[in-house]
């Protein structure tokens, strides 16, 4: 069939013309007599992936060489347990947002650790259950001096809520950006560590991209198990066992694509497709947002009909399917309504969104 | 350029047709409209390829419903650490065999969890440094009575040595099959938990296959990060966060290509690509094999050239690769010449290998 609009959350739609070429490429990559995925690791031809991949995302993040972008399996999930383990030792207190689903995992995580270890966490803001779904507003932080680091979720996907401004919280940042990873502009060269789940605007799903500064890898505890220490990735260059190579390929063509399209210029698009849903569901009662309108996502859209109608969103759903228009369910844990439009999501695909809610509420309003 | 006689340990060559496949339907999955890697792991589409994936490696390994088939990222390495932290609890005992690099990896991660809690690994049988490789004599191994689990590894990859039959241990066996598995007859049923690095024999790297009977994932130790508990995958079928769906996507393929060319068929062929390089080794003193006789690996021949020779090893690799065959270089930590011949790889490659041995030791013999 025609290319779906896929609204999904993760894994969610890659640059059409990353997948073309990778097709094309797919059997004999290049000329080199294999695929990608039968390439060794160690070989010339992988080296080359590998190496643009890591030096496009430093420069699209504006990275010296104080930094290290790291190949991670387990997606940020992993993160989560890597994080407590390598920096919250014993005596040790870490800040942690608990600003959405996410966030709360990575808390939960991190609580696991401290107490096995004798370490404190404290939870510097909470507004996870907060109806609209929100984030911590920048005087709500309460941040624990001296505290060996702070960890925040910058985007919410299940809430659709987004931080707008890092906050300021006087220990080593550490940030989860799976969700809005280079959709909009950061200074990401003042945090300490960001990490992002691949599948949303980054590649496909099997890996998190941990950038890392190489002065605070260091830091981590040295009796933890090899493939859990970060320095085990920023010493060999995610080479210490076989990575991910075909995620690494991919990713690293996505990166090219948004070099090429300008990141800037994708900044600008993706306030302009967010706006556009907004300004619909902002246009009439028919429709609710979920997010308090001044964290709302640029990213993941979240939004109910009239009444939490859930047997209206359920039409919604289904006839937008049949209309080539998938995944626009809300997470399983809140339900409602949710598109995801990333950097690889097309205009015209937010345009035939807008023209069927517009047509919708007139029928179902 | 044609297709390359691709002699990788690993990323290593995958079936010709798995590869067309995978390229006709990159773009558009069987008209669903998108890539299987944009799909959503919560999905319909999506949940076939995962469902199909289990069920036909379950089948090829006789499993039934005492086992799950979990898909972990981290490959062999990440599951040497989390098998000590799941079933290396306070007090207990577990047995290892250093057969070579790998087992002596899984040891090295099992002495720093008992370090940690109070555990004792015991070194089962030693034999990680003998030359000619080898693996240990039936009556070597030496089992702890009570051991909570013995890890072992079935084919070491770098020595190019293989237990042709697995031994008894009187405690649940785990073996890391990362280099043979579903390459020749075993009785998978017998054992309690066996995992693979999928880039060699299975598919793509970015996973380890891991099948483990789920009355002994429930024995793991409770307080572990939850990614790396074995019950976190078996009791939500390896979706607990987002898998690596494009992975197992080849994998299933790969599985189904297994099934078609009938795994006895297989079997067969392997043992008989194998022996033909073997021949042309014993045949002269120009060639020595590297592993002793009866442990010679069907999966990894590793041989050297006479008196360790490596200027001539050297050019026999350069040579080869001109003529289109890849990767016959041994491990960068033993030098000498390996032949990886997997599943996949074809008959008429280990043809040209071993009439292009044969040329090179008359011009250079």
């Amino acid at each position: 069939m025609a290319r779906a609009y896929n609204f999904s959350a993760g894994p969610a739609v890659l640059p059409l013309e990353v997948l073309q070429d990778a097709q094309k490429d797919l059997v004999d990559y290049k000329g080199c007599g294999m695929s990608v995925m039968e390439m060794s690791h160690r070989g010339k031809d992988y080296d080359v992936i590998h190496q643009e991949a890591i030096a496009t995302y430093k420069e699209l993040c504006g990275l010296n060489d104080d930094w290290s972008v790291c190949f991670i399996q387990g997606g940020a999930s992993m993160q989560f347990a890597m994080i407590a383990m390598n920096f919250l030792t014993k005596g040790a207190v870490a800040d942690y947002g608990k600003q959405g689903t996410w966030s709360a995992k990575a808390l939960k995580e991190a609580q696991l650790v401290a107490k096995l270890r004798g370490a404190t966490v404290n939870v510097a803001a909470d507004c996870q259950k907060d109806i609209p779904t929100r984030m911590p507003k920048a005087d709500e932080w309460k941040w624990t001096p001296g505290a060996a680091y702070s960890h925040i979720c910058s985007n919410e996907t299940i809430a659709g809520a987004e931080l707008k401004e890092l906050p300021q919280t006087g220990s080593p940042l550490i940030v989860d950006m799976s969700s809005d990873i280079l959709s909009c502009p950061r200074d990401y060269s003042k945090l300490d560590m960001f990490y992002a789940g691949a599948q949303k605007n980054l590649g496909p799903s099997g890996m998190a991209v941990v950038a890392i500064k190489k002065e605070f890898a260091a830091k981590g505890a040295a009796e933890i198990p090899t493939m859990l220490k970060y320095t085990t990735y920023t010493e060999e260059n995610s080479l210490y066992n076989t990575p991910p190579t075909w995620g690494i390929y991919i990713f690293g063509e996505t990166m090219k694509w948004v070099k090429k399209m300008g990141k800037e210029n994708l900044f600008k698009l993706n306030a302009e497709k967010a706006q556009k849903i907004y300004d619909v569901i902002d246009s009439s009662d028919f429709w609710t947002g979920t997010a308090l309108k001044e964290f709302r996502s640029n990213m993941n859209v979240t939004w109910r009909i009239q009444g939490n109608n859930e047997e209206l969103e359920k039409k919604f759903i289904d006839e937008a399917k049949k209309l080539g228009m998938s995944s626009l369910k809300g997470h399983r844990s809140v339900g409602g309504l949710r598109a995801s439009i990333y950097n690889a999501f097309p205009m015209e695909g937010v345009d035939a969104l807008v023209s069927f809610m517009k047509d919708f509420e007139k029928k179902n309003g």
